[in-house]
């Protein structure tokens, strides 16, 4: 049964069809860069402005239930304090909580509603767009600002920019660690695919991975999570020493840390040679600065083109938005972090080498990067679908321990209902599940789980909703990604108007960033000459 | 000999001469209130477009000899890091530093300038404009954001906000020692005054001050200065527990924190009246929120209002200003700094109680201001005048304390020069002494000393400079003042749309920030009642 549009507003309807239609007319406008510039911030504005701008009223501190700094017991009303307009270690939200919604009795039981997420006969949806690259990108990027406390989940631990923390570190201190502070560059290591090539890499963690120790040049550099901790020798040997806890958890983060260390050096070399009298810290600091604007580069223009079904292409044009109200320090919301939670995106088995391999084989398993090499492994990874994101189809290890969690969190921090940041961003309140999803059996499951869609909770709605035609994401989902997206990627400082310049970058670091577009350049140009290009792309 | 006034430029002489004149046509713009809130955006971004705003490419941190984090030196070229854009702890820099300029043996020896802050002839030149409150004023609210780190002065402790940490402490830690955590309210003592009646003030700091023993409740609240320490225990024994460490350091500064401690309480009780439900903490918080925007209102208007010559009044308008390229994360400048380093504004001798005594008798001196009491001691503050802002009018002991220190921080920084800084600023680039001032003895001095303008420091060129008529404060540092005062101040987040209304402050405190315009509304509400009001004002 095709879904009920009727909910889904003029004004939104409008705009996809005009954007996802008139292929001609978008190419011509796409053609002059004057009009291009002007549409680009017309839709970015009028995408961000939707919903109200940052900074926020609350944050998750006034539902941290002690006093901030001291042991003594609070209530928990909801109101704005100097504290919580001023401390970034709590994450930020969208919207108050609203503790009616989430008192005890108005929902569905947590684990009543692992069938929701569970695959439907066992059957896995796969991507029609988006190839295993996509969700490997995005799990490897927002790794780097959605960082939730395991501490205390009402924190991110992020320093809330796309700064790259998972190549560098988050402090200083950790920065330091990775630097050979030789020629600019991080510390790398040669070795050997099967089939002899050699290929850079970050050093090994462990100095003696039998009795888990750290090699002492890396002390300090992050505390070991319990996963970590289990892992035996064998794989514990081979852990790189990289910027976040997280950095070895699965292949395709290793892949793409990895991309950044060699893109680094490499960048490293370019300037040096140019540049002779550059000592290692000029050359270390711009070779940063060069790799963070080319990853937003690609976030805001590959990426973000592969997750609309638009034909107009955004792209990254800072000086269009110098003067907007939402141009505001950033702080990462719960609900940037929910959006992002796309468990279902990740196949329980996949390709390897040719061969069918069960996904978690791929965890902390460098091993597999190592004798594949970088450019074959990712032409593979671009070669197979991603699963699709949405309910029903969520690998069944991940339901207990990410999903249900989730929307334990959701409850824990009073996250106002679906309807509600439907309303928020634009969207007419559905009054049925059948406008929210054309799929009887979903639709079956949340009415007989929620009773009305006005019970809904944010996580589940966010992807009970159907992929949009030739998308990769749900209609709100993308919404909030992109409000979030654009407005906390724009406001980087090295993309403002005094920094972003031929002064900051160097003229040789200006055209590396100019002439960088795809992840597929940055392959091609940091693995090992063969004879044609890899393959490389977001795009089934 | 008057001065040469060729080189002030015709914009800038238009413009002053516009608002110092036509009083009919100010008073009728400013009776229709959407005019004068046009008006007054437009002047406040024109004055703060004249110089390329935030971020700032370069901070202190280039000049740190050391790779921060690491004990390893390093060049000190100049270069814009991801470091430098990130940590506020380095002090920022409108202008990038300028080696050559400050190269050994291209500006005068140090100890040869004593002679341009020394008084001639021992005599003090008195203010025409300000009251003795003035220059009080200004070094307490200064004082929260100006905060240089004594042990890297490249660093600036505060959090760069007007946060009334010299109210509150600087960090969550501090702030809870000073709270009562009864009602909302700060710790408070009665104190007798001479005549018997009681007024409120802070608990002393000292537990034991015959031997320096800090009382328990307030360990950990800062770490005593110095001068402190030196001390002799009758005038310990009478330190005040306040925010920061120099809070202390002189009666007008321990009259404001004195007086924002009375106002925080006293706003508890009229919110713990209209609002019984509310708990310590949503009390606590409120008050401070209320009582940061009232002084943030007061430093906007009646503040700015007295440093001008205008019959404009500036007027705290947070809504016009969201669209503004200039409403960027705030971060305290070295010119910031510079420019209110007023040490030529303090008299070596004032009336204290009708009786001539010396300044430096009011330093760390509590018991100066329990026997008189607020209300009478900030009268007789306001009966006198400050001194004039200039050269040759510092105290003496002041010119090797605070004059010299900071030319020699200036050439640390590696500052440009005068001229370089009046080219930012929108001003020409003088060709002569006699543009700076009509002095014919300062003209020869700095001539004798520097040989050419183009030589001029940016420190003295700052104070070298005549204070404009009716104002209280040269053309150049009136500029710099306006530019980082009211892009730092707009910025605060309390005034931010989403925050700025009756939700956040509550409809009662809403009232009170509408319904308190100056010093002497404070201090009037927060003294024990006599006939009539004190009178408190900056003007004279």
């Amino acid at each position: 049964m095709a879904r009920d549009t009727s909910r889904d507003g003029f004004s939104n309807t409008a705009l996809t069809y005009t954007l996802s239609n008139f292929k001609p007319i978008w190419d011509f406008i796409q053609s002059n860069q004057a009009l291009k510039r002007k549409v680009n911030k017309f839709l970015v504005n009028s995408l961000i402005y939707r919903i109200p701008t940052r900074p926020y009223p609350y944050s998750m501190m006034t539902l941290d239930p002690y006093i901030p700094g001291t042991d003594k017991p609070k209530k928990t009303d909801t109101y704005t304090s100097w504290d919580s307009l001023q401390d970034r270690t709590y994450t930020g939200r969208h919207l108050p909580p609203d503790p009616e919604f989430n008192q005890e009795g108005n929902l569905p039981n947590i684990e009543s509603l692992a069938v929701l997420f569970r695959k439907r006969d066992g059957k896995t949806k796969y991507s029609e767009k988006s190839t295993l690259l996509f969700p490997y990108w995005v799990q490897w990027f927002t790794d780097s600002f959605l960082r939730i406390d395991h501490h205390n989940k009402l924190k991110n631990t992020s320093n809330h920019e796309i700064d790259l923390c998972n190549v560098y570190g988050l402090t200083r201190k950790q920065t330091n660690l990775l630097r050979s502070f030789q020629g600019g560059k991080l510390k790398t290591q040669k070795l050997k695919r099967k089939d002899g090539v050699e290929e850079d890499y970050p050093l090994f963690y462990y100095a003696d991975s039998e009795q888990g120790i750290v090699d002492p040049q890396f002390e300090g550099l992050y505390t070991p999570i319990n996963d970590e901790k289990r892992l035996p020798p064998e794989r514990k040997a081979k852990l790189f020493a990289m910027g976040v806890e997280r950095a070895n958890v699965q292949l395709g983060y290793v892949m793409l840390n990895t991309l950044c260390l060699r893109e680094h050096n490499r960048i490293c070399d370019v300037l040096a040679e140019n540049y002779p009298n550059w000592d290692d810290e000029r050359l270390f600091q711009t070779a940063r600065n060069i790799l963070m604007v080319i990853i937003l580069n690609i976030i805001m223009e590959e990426y973000i083109y592969h997750i609309t079904p638009y034909y107009f292409n955004f792209f990254a044009d800072p000086e269009s938005f110098t003067k907007e109200s939402w141009y505001r320090t950033n702080w990462m919301s719960i609900e940037f972090d929910f959006v992002y939670r796309w468990h279902s995106a990740i196949p329980e088995k996949f390709i390897y080498d040719g061969k069918e391999t069960p996904m978690y084989a791929s965890l902390w398993n460098n091993q597999m990067l190592i004798d594949k090499g970088l450019g074959a492994l990712m032409e593979e990874t671009c070669s197979q679908p991603a699963t699709q994101i949405g309910l029903f189809n969520t690998p069944e290890f991940l339901i207990e321990l990410t999903e249900l969690p989730t929307i334990s969190l959701g409850r824990k921090t009073q996250l106002a209902s679906y309807n509600d940041y439907r309303e928020m961003c634009g969207f007419p309140r559905v009054t049925d599940f059948n406008q929210i999803t054309g799929d009887d059996y979903t639709q079956q499951k949340l009415k007989e789980l929620y009773g009305h869609v006005d019970k809904l909770e944010f996580f589940v709605g966010l992807y009970a909703e159907d992929v949009r035609e030739n998308s990769a994401i749900p209609a709100l989902v993308a919404r909030l990604i992109g409000i979030d997206a654009f407005s906390q990627a724009l406001t980087n400082p090295l993309l403002s108007p005094n920094i972003f310049n031929k002064e900051t970058f160097s003229p040789v670091g200006w055209e590396i960033i100019h002439n960088t577009k795809t992840v597929s350049d940055l392959i091609n140009r940091n693995v090992p000459h063969q004879d044609s290009p890899y393959k490389v792309t977001f795009d089934l």
